[in-house]
């Protein structure tokens, strides 16, 4: 998972640390102790859920471990809110989620409590010299990082299914003009590296780098909007079958898919449900909420294709993308393209590729319980690559394999189109 | 649903009725606002959602009808809170419930406050003088103590799927000594009298009032207790087929029932989840938490049968059973026999009849939405008769008709044997 | 399941068994070895199946027992053709009958000439003297005869699936003009016998003979025919939640029913799938194929209601109805009411009821294998009266119980109106 | 799907055509119409369907098109006989094709007649000069070729089912001693060609030729055995999460899977159902019927990785592999390595990849209905390479791409191993 490398130094990850932990307490401070408790859908957790997992990963692999005379805050915990790891031992079920009403978000808050008193011990202990340690550590932040993304798609998950169409913040969303015109960038074929070198941190699945082989290809400029997909739609785009996989179209029948998730349509147009409630569709602003298969239905009606994974990674490194460029998140929505070249890389939705998410040559799970991180799932979903907007500050990278099933949307997915050179 | 009566005036009724809107209160009150929000199973509702549903009850039916210048509170809820009621316009799925973490359960309480205040402005109106006005207050008594049932029984179910088996009340039950013989009264057939006369309140399904054709027949004087079950399960009642209706078996082997819900096996022995938490079983206590379908083989395989609804209805009034008569509970669970005579009639568990849930003879549903109460299911269902340990004081009667699904079993339900005479 | 009787001595037994072997036969002579296997739905059985767990209830429970030196045709076909009695083993699962190509048609047809060659050997010997084995030899008659008309029913099943719409055997069926109107014939309440006396054969759940109390009421002349369900059809029965069970009204939802079973829009109309291909409908024929969630809603529409079964059969014994007079079916498919009267009490389509089937007053189940027959259905199933156009001849009785989930209408079912007098 | 090439002219194409469409009709030989008619399970279709739909093919996309006054054999045949082409209209469900009972096998087999000589008659027509005719033939062929295989995985899985477990061809297997010990044959890495040129006939999926870039490897020297097997499951191999993929796991959790499909325990061992019906398990044949999941889970709990697809084609034509030099089955079921070097490349079993069916650098659908044979498919499904004993001779090659989901098993699947070098 992670490789030798300079973490920086005990302090500033200890830094790192404590505001990622309060920042997952911001996240979850406009929300009631109901909503921070009831599960949307067999896949959203709840938060409160969301945070106590996050807490018991510290205290699990780490405080229980490492820290002499720590005191597990609750055993109980251990069934509660273990995840999905087979050697941790049995654990309640992952449908019954929402159904812990207990402990109450008070006392998950004295547990996170607990458990950051704990880490704090411990940054002033000789343990936190050792390499081990600050490893875990590192593991543990970029852990509850992804669980903050997914506290937030997933409180819009349960939001949405209110009729009540509550905000997570409240805040108007202003239409900003047009979209710049689709250009597309041409780059060459080869053998290039890809994933990642280990210098900082990674996660074990964007290892080890390696030689790939590229053929020509051009990327455009910008992800899909809002506006194109209207055409799609418009153009009836979700009633041809020819237009889609196989798979695609059994889902769309079967669902009754006709729009994006979340878009809800109102007299002569459509809204769509936000982080900030209901919102008028920004015509400039990129698609959100797309499936695979509905991405790559409408690459095939556009007469593209989506991008590979490692033709998006290489796009980036020559743009010089980063996702450590953009500014802090004010508005938790995709927004309108901005600037020349690549844009839009990081920091507004996912990008689906054409890669099947699979082990990258020579590729091995670490060892114990965090080798069931990532290599486990490394079957019939594909890779999204970038960030989003509800991504925290600093989490994702060039090198970095998000992932999901192909019917999936609840995630703040869209997608960018890739043509051959 | 209820015939010419004497009400016992207005000021009784109301009196009645603020005393029943308190009393939900006062069950919601051990319970976090979690807990109050979440649903256990589609079967099950949230206690929110009882506290909502039956105030949306006195809002829809009374207020916004006969109370000039009432307000409505928020015309959302009656999306939110309409249970089934097709006259009643669209609602949210009934399967959905749990995920209404808004309204929270504060302003759940302020909408209670609301109305409970147009309640009084309409106890201070010559409206309250409307015979039709005092009868829908009358039926909205009785929901709304059936929702008090409801809510013990739903916050069981829930609280059965924690992991920390919480108590909605910490109590310890101790166990009080054998149960009394199993004994049998005799009983004449010939044409009787049953159902509801009208003179008090009644629910449209009790009535008319009619002749009905009995056959010799005896009754046992008490219930089935755990001690008997346990018998059974160790006869290897739950592994003979040929003890069980063919719909029985079919669900004993598909949901893998070997004891009664909410039981669970220990360390040489087993213990039942309850209102108060985990505890041991009293084998003198009768049985709770049984199917039909397990009433049933359990009568098969002790030789006895199942009573009619008319045979205990009649046994009932020959032996001067009454639900007035219980103690206000202390006790959320049933509790052994104590006395002469046919005991346990009413206030332990509800008893499962062999009668299915059809109309009476003349039957006919009240016009409007009330209408809709009963009637509209009267198919596929049994009857149970009597009352159980956490239906309210008063609520109950001699005619009083309670049906369930033959497989449902979170309710309080039990057994009583009967057989030819 | 048999009372004692006189059963018109061994020889005129024979002569019925043989004809009701050979009548089977006859039945599936237009349908192909194809035909024959495949099942249509898991209610319906292939033919061959019926064919051959016909045969297997006279080798399993008369020939086995009584033959001395009779050899079993197959010891495997105990496990390919027991339906559902768990006292004889383990079984093929029902919803894989139509996976059982192998024994072939041919074989099956030996199968029978096998057992029938074993009957004969029985008829030729001193046990066919044997009280139980006449009575085991009748109640083996009559369980074929019901195997007939599930053949029929369960073929069409078939056919109505096939994109050719085959005929089982090619008819043109012409409207025979106008259904006579609807008229009531009055009758008394009071305590009446109902039930089978025993004296000839009937099944175990037609008895005992016992008191039943009627309240007095009417009942309609004719069954409801295609006309009038077409004027609920174009009412909006179909979409009117109110008219509905509950229950109804989700399984109308869910499967989107518009129309009987078998009814197909065409342009300007609609046709029906029968056991002689597709038909026009006849508007003055009684309406079949319908559940009892529709024929219910139908009455309330009609401002009528469902007769009980013991009503019907007081109407049908007080107007000499009788199922032995009709005549032998040339056609396979319900007629026009003819004559004057109560009519079409037997022979066009199977009469739903309000009853629901439980067992009679003093009702004990056979000891043995025949137990399982009838007792074990006794919860959720409503009871049908009369007979159908596909009941084998001199099958059915005044006091023969049919019995079907609520949601079924493959079978030949229809309705009769009744209303309180 | 094909590129330009010498088809070895219209007579030898000619030739081949006749022999495969009377090699069809052989393979059906041993099975009655009642065999004919069934369908095992939803993946699997009735060997009539297959007889059918390779003709209607023929029909459709050729003699339609193509042979003046061609006359269709019967136009209803089109809705039934359409496998998936949305282009082509509506269509018979595919979980229904069970169903059809009509037209007879005797109707399919005139069927075929009768495109049969209209194939006749188009070789002897101008048209046979046509290279487009000519391409469409040759996709004919290769499309009922793969339908040949596929009635023998889909008439085993109905046998399967039968409790009489028939033979579709009788024939005992004898055990023929140990399998030749497991050695490991190196491979460089470096960028190499992988797909079809074109030259001869291939299927769309496998072009455009193109580079790829291999990492050194290691690979198998034969398939893995039933022996190997054995020892995996009775390490364990089945119980332990750790070892799956996480929708494997899931997938043996519900599916109770603890052995290879067509295993059965018997006293003091396993046999297996095959087309030769029961037989003991050769410990030193290669395993069949495994999902990918399983292959997986294998590799994982032996130390070694499955292959990518182009490792194994790498691997194949260094070898000299070749499908064409295979003998001609005389028995349908895999058999023990023999021989030196890489073997058993063709001919046992299709060997699972861990590589995602996804299209190729630079691929494009043909257009038109064709266009649908294999693109819609390429997504969530594993490559499989090489092919089975129940493939027709001369129908893979080196670049054969087959695909399935990762649970389906039914097909003749096993694996070889791998390892990075």
């Amino acid at each position: 998972m992670t490789r030798n490398s300079d973490w920086g130094g005990s302090d500033a990850l200890a830094a790192r640390l404590f505001m990622t932990r309060a920042h997952s307490q911001e996240l979850a401070a406009p929300l009631s102790a109901e909503d921070q408790c009831v599960q949307a859908s067999e896949d959203a957790s709840p938060t409160k859920w969301h945070l106590a997992h996050t807490t018991w990963f510290f205290e699990r692999f780490i405080l229980e471990q490492r820290l002499p005379g720590y005191e597990i805050f609750d055993p109980r915990f251990n069934f509660c809110f273990n995840s999905y790891y087979e050697t941790q031992g049995a654990r309640h079920p992952r449908p019954q989620r929402g159904l812990l009403t207990r402990p109450s978000a008070n006392e998950v808050r004295a547990y996170r409590a607990h458990v950051d008193q704990g880490l704090h011990h411990l940054f002033a202990s000789p343990e936190s010299e050792a390499a081990e340690v600050l490893k875990l550590i590192e593991i543990g932040i970029n852990h509850e990082q992804q669980h903050q993304e997914l506290l937030l798609t997933d409180i819009l998950a349960l939001f949405a299914c209110s009729p009540l169409k509550p905000a997570w913040r409240s805040e108007k969303i202003k239409a900003q003009g047009d979209a710049p015109a689709l250009t597309w960038s041409s780059f060459e074929g080869g053998v290039v590296r890809a994933g990642h070198d280990g210098e900082r941190f990674g996660w074990d699945n964007e290892a080890p780098r390696h030689d790939t082989l590229l053929h020509p290809f051009r990327m455009a400029n910008r992800l899909v909007t809002n506006g194109e997909w209207r055409a799609f739609m418009d153009d009836g785009g979700y009633e041809k079958a020819t237009l889609w996989l196989a798979d695609g179209w059994a889902h769309v029948q079967k669902e009754g898919w006709r729009a994006p998730l979340y878009w809800q349509e109102t007299d002569g147009g459509w809204a769509q449900m936000t982080l900030h409630g209901m919102q008028e569709i920004d015509a400039a602003a990129p698609v959100a909420h797309v499936s695979y298969f509905e991405a790559d239905a409408f690459a095939r009606w556009a007469g593209k294709r989506l991008p590979t994974e490692f033709e998006w990674e290489q796009a980036a490194a020559l743009s010089g993308a980063n996702d450590e460029d953009r500014p802090a998140a004010t508005l938790f929505t995709p927004r309108p393209a901005q600037g020349q070249g690549l844009v839009q890389m990081f920091g507004d939705v996912w990008q689906w590729t054409q890669s099947a998410y699979s082990p990258y040559p020579g590729y091995r799970p670490p060892e114990g319980a965090v080798g069931e991180y990532n290599g486990k799932f490394m079957v019939s979903q594909q890779v999204l690559r970038g960030s989003s907007c509800v991504t925290p500050q600093g989490h994702s990278r060039l090198t970095y394999r998000n992932f999901f099933y192909p019917w999936q949307r609840w995630q703040f997915m869209g997608l960018r189109l890739a043509e051959d050179a």
